[in-house]
């Protein structure tokens, strides 16, 4: 353990620095799903590349049809030493609406906060704070001798938008990408502040836009209000129709495929004694919505769901337009578990649409992609060994935990490369990721780096 | 009748240089409902009033809490001649959506239409093509001696958003402005591009927004959502529960003052010979939709609705965001018959709303104003005088028509200064007011300014 004693003496003393290249990457302005930014997804990609590079690693930015993907390549100071793929995502969602942000979104800053200093900015927490802790672990593995475990790097920069490209990514590269036995990924988060967690549920995630559209043109809601379908009217019914009086998605067979929740996990998630008050004030509510009768943590972990996530139709503007639009359209979402198919729940829900079209109204749907849900395997040896790892570090029992969001890579992982993922994040519950004022916890940064360093050490042991 | 035809040849001769002078106003962005257009909407005050101190006329900008009105008077060139308020409003919708125009809608232009050359521009018929009209009519007399009526001139600046600011107006300046015995109001349309119509039937309106607020701020989807309350389907629901299965307003008591068509008026409009199938075309649709079982004319002009005019939540731009929107907000519009309470609807409207509201779920109501339906008496003196005027201009029988829009100063005009109006207009079905693209038939206009020129005629005969 004496490397690892200095390795950990090194991110110590060089976290002033490493807060620093953080910094440097938070201002670039990665926002993949809008082709404004295209330029500044390629600079994230290339200030990554940059990185590795300067801790004397093999590293190439390549292109994709979408955003280009980084991938890197780590000797291990051992000729046998195991061999893992880190993954991370340089982009990051939109980080409007802007007007709901303190400061500049792409203008990282240290705050006080209640568990300690933050770092706030878009991207904070995801996911670029999450992905240089490891390679500021890696930095300091590089201060001492290198590394204990071969390590490929692969940050892509899509995962906001569904990661469009990376199956085919992976394909083309699976001889060079399907040798690690072992993905690790930072892009989950932590039990609470104190307590460290590893992931092993995963919900999975459809997403289709549907666009109605009525009369040729907008019209004047007097001169032509009453006789003239109004799309909007149409779609809220759609909207309406999609959740029964229980709180359950009314699209048919959509719990096929929905296991019961097994006891021994329900039984370790009851162990964690989860603050439902707490969760639902954090966040300015007070009950338990959704499925009548299903914990918040149920609800997250193991229940699929359907969300619309944007919807517009007509005039939107200040004041009043007195307008029969001619088009309205929503953004639709479905997190999905076990074994839901997203296919066959996106063809019927275009069905349960198009059953509900009136005369004269006609839908467009763009489908914006689709992943199942993932299950991770218990009991591992890695799991095991990164289980302890993270125990040290934080000096209490890890949590196995469900996650209520996607990471298709991991799907993608254990389909095209046959490769387990260790998911193991530093994000906390109260990072505002994907809204306004995102922040990271200093310490998550911080004993993050440690963390890793220490889970690369016990891989390697 | 020498004066007459002088001023109807007078109105031939200078159709060029009157085209041109309703160019100049229409380059003017008299916005009203966004405040970015505040200095617009006094430019196009300060000309009109130019125009009536260019005829000789004394006339004044002047201030209200909102938009100005501009006040003109013009004497009669005979002292016992009737005295008549002229009113339009110089006020226009926002042109967006801006990408559907062909051209700027500030850049009037002439096209050939199908039924002879057209007038293009935001405004061009809803109202300042049709305002224009009544002083170009008024223009060709005094290069003919003078007007044979005196009139009193009302143009505001507030019609699109319910001119807000006008009753108090009134109020105000009730001695000056009450003298006329009726009110001659151009904001309506014609039967058809041959048969010109005098309106006798106006809905009311009455406008809200609501908006509903969940969580405290935007959420990530997969990480919340399932127990969270998506303030979109909350709205969604509302808007849905407001129809029933027959197209009918679901809202208590919505139907309390809302007459039985009487059979005179019915066989009249049945007259009218009315072309569903055409109507229906013209804006791309091929079904009566609204209450089962009812004509789209009886709709239009005597039946009550209840639209949502725009809708808006989450995340709208490009791509995808898995958010759970904190908030979504929706224009709701009443169209009002017969005795309608507008007041009383507004009431009932909250109250649907707030029974509606999950736990969490706050609304917000937004009141944009209200005013009921009004019924003009059929047969007046002026009435029977003003379709004679119309019927030798056109040559046709003039039709005695409803129209679904609102005009809320007609309502003003019969409380506030106990007068009648006459609403003659050359507006035809096709315009697109408040639509990209809107016209105004050059026909309509230099006809207009003739019949204008015969009604005036008429009144003082």
């Amino acid at each position: 353990m004496a490397t690892l004693d200095a390795v950990l003496a090194t991110i110590d003393k060089g976290i002033d620095a490493s807060k620093e290249r953080l910094f440097d990457f938070l201002r670039i302005k990665s926002v993949s799903t809008d082709p404004a930014y295209t330029g500044e997804c390629l600079r994230a990609a290339g200030w990554l590349a940059g990185e590795l590079q300067s801790l004397g690693y093999q590293a190439e930015v390549r292109p994709t049809p979408g955003h280009p993907i980084v991938v890197g390549h780590a000797p291990a100071k051992r000729k046998d030493a195991p061999h893992v793929l880190f993954y991370g995502h340089y982009d990051v969602q939109p980080a409007d609406p802007l007007e709901l942000w303190t400061t500049d979104p792409f203008e990282p800053r240290l705050q006080e906060g209640k568990e300690g200093q933050e770092i706030v900015a878009r991207g904070a927490s995801d996911d670029k704070g999450q992905l240089m802790t490891f390679v500021e672990a890696c930095r300091a593995y590089e201060a001492n001798g290198g590394l204990p475990c071969a390590v490929t790097f692969l940050f892509e920069g899509e995962e906001e938008t569904g990661s469009p490209s990376l199956p085919e990514f992976l394909q083309q590269h699976k001889a060079e990408l399907s040798k690690p036995a072992l993905a690790l990924v930072c892009d989950t988060g932590m039990w609470n502040a104190r307590t460290p967690a590893i992931t092993i549920m995963l919900r999975g995630l459809a997403q289709e836009e549907v666009i109605l559209r009525g009369a040729s043109h907008d019209l004047h809601s007097g001169m032509f209000g009453g006789p003239v379908v109004n799309p909007i009217h149409v779609l809220a019914k759609i909207i309406a129709d999609l959740h029964d009086e229980e709180g359950k998605v009314a699209l048919p067979g959509f719990y096929d495929g929905v296991p019961a929740l097994p006891e021994d996990i329900a039984s370790q998630w009851r162990s964690l004694d989860f603050d439902e008050k707490a969760f639902l004030e954090g966040i300015g509510l007070t009950t338990v919505g959704g499925e009548a009768g299903r914990s918040v943590m149920e609800q997250i972990w193991a229940r699929p769901t359907c969300d619309v996530n944007g919807i517009v139709g007509g005039y939107t503007g200040r004041g009043t337009k007195t307008v029969l639009p001619a088009q309205a359209s929503a953004k639709f979402s479905f997190r999905l578990v076990g074994t839901q198919d997203p296919t066959k729940i996106l063809e019927r829900f275009r069905a349960f649409v198009r059953e509900r079209l009136p005369a004269d109204v006609k839908a467009e749907f763009v489908s914006q992609g689709a992943s199942g849900a993932l299950n991770l395997p218990f009991g591992s040896e890695a799991l095991k060994r990164a289980r302890q790892a993270l125990d040290e570090e934080w000096g209490v029992e890890t949590a196995l935990t469900g996650c209520g969001g996607s990471i298709p890579i991991v799907g993608a992982f254990k389909r095209d490369l046959d490769m387990d993922a260790l998911m193991v994040g530093f994000a906390l519950e109260d990072d505002r990721i994907h809204s306004p004022n995102e922040k990271y916890s200093f310490t998550s940064f911080h004993k993050g780096a440690r963390s890793w360093a220490r889970v690369l050490a016990a891989l390697a042991a």
